[in-house]
């Protein structure tokens, strides 16, 4: 099976929105580059450095599954049924969407059990590949449950001072993590890869 | 002047020490290397990696003056008038102690006009040196009141989850900082430095 892997950017203060969930200036480095990438669905577009391109493509090249809170399904719309990624996604709720209007795209799939659940048929449909979670809540339950293997942050500089955390609803003494096995400056950001220890 | 530059160890979610002061395994890296390092006074030495002990000399050895807040004066009880760095301290408190019992080391200097009054003191006192801000209030002080040049973290990767933030008390919209001139990977540990963009 593929590794589990939480991602997102995020404040040097932990933060990974504002409470609004407004990102603020945390993806400001989507927009600081020449290299254009194109996605599958809206934005059409964004535009890194060169070395954060590389980054990007290396990381989501490897997925296979994403899965998601309800919140983010609900604040995207889920994606309408198309992930700007390209990838099917995996939502964990407590009650699927009755009718949701862009089930027939088949990209996305409800769980209810839990995260271990969750993670479980993620990985189902990624194969061997990478199981990508949300930060937050997802990423949060996933930690305290010992079903992550890498935290990879891309550390932006700003402060944020309050809003949604990265290592939300975390059992600090259930997470341990090593020293950063992926480190790359770019332009208001520096991608890093933190592995899990068991 | 010298420059002014806020330092201090901080977990991945932001935190410089659990909320009862303890700093967890933040300070972790002082123990892990065979490079002793001897400081003024207790702890009589810590042992860093050949990485951040380049580091960490490179550092102290610029530094003039230190502006620590009256919690952590109180704490160490003032380091009994002798900082491990072997360097004076301004205290910023709204009362000096009345009979401290290590004044006579003429150490330790008090502050109570407020952060702008205890950096320009630190300022005199250090002259062409750095001036070093203890993360947490003081930081967060001087941060918002655009006082500070330089913020250092040494980035531990462990999840606190809750205790003392570095950028406690801080304005964020009045801290912009820029991409880090100084990425060091160590063990436990990775030195960054974020300059201040005024």
């Amino acid at each position: 099976m593929g590794k589990v892997v939480a991602s997102a950017s995020m404040s040097l203060d932990g933060f990974v929105a504002h409470e609004n969930n407004d990102p603020g200036r945390l993806f400001d480095w989507y927009e600081v580059g020449d290299v254009e990438v194109v996605t599958a669905s809206e934005p059409a577009s964004f535009h890194l450095t060169p070395t954060s391109a590389d980054y990007w493509r290396d990381w989501i090249g490897q997925i296979g599954c994403l899965v998601v809170g309800r919140l983010l399904f609900d604040i995207t719309d889920g994606w309408k049924g198309q992930h700007p990624l390209g990838v099917p996604f995996v939502v964990l709720t407590h009650e699927p969407p009755a009718d949701w209007a862009h089930a027939h795209t088949g990209n996305a799939h409800f769980v209810t059990e839990g995260i271990e659940e969750a993670i479980a048929r993620a990985q189902e449909i990624a194969g061997e590949r990478t199981v990508a979670l949300a930060a937050g809540t997802v990423a949060g339950q996933a930690l305290g449950a010992g079903l992550v293997d890498e935290v990879a942050v891309d550390l932006v500089p700003v402060v944020l001072g309050s809003g949604h955390r990265y290592f939300a609803d975390v059992d600090p003494a259930a997470v341990r993590l090593g020293d950063p096995t992926t480190i790359i400056p770019s332009t208001r950001v520096t991608h890093m890869v933190f592995p899990v220890e068991r």
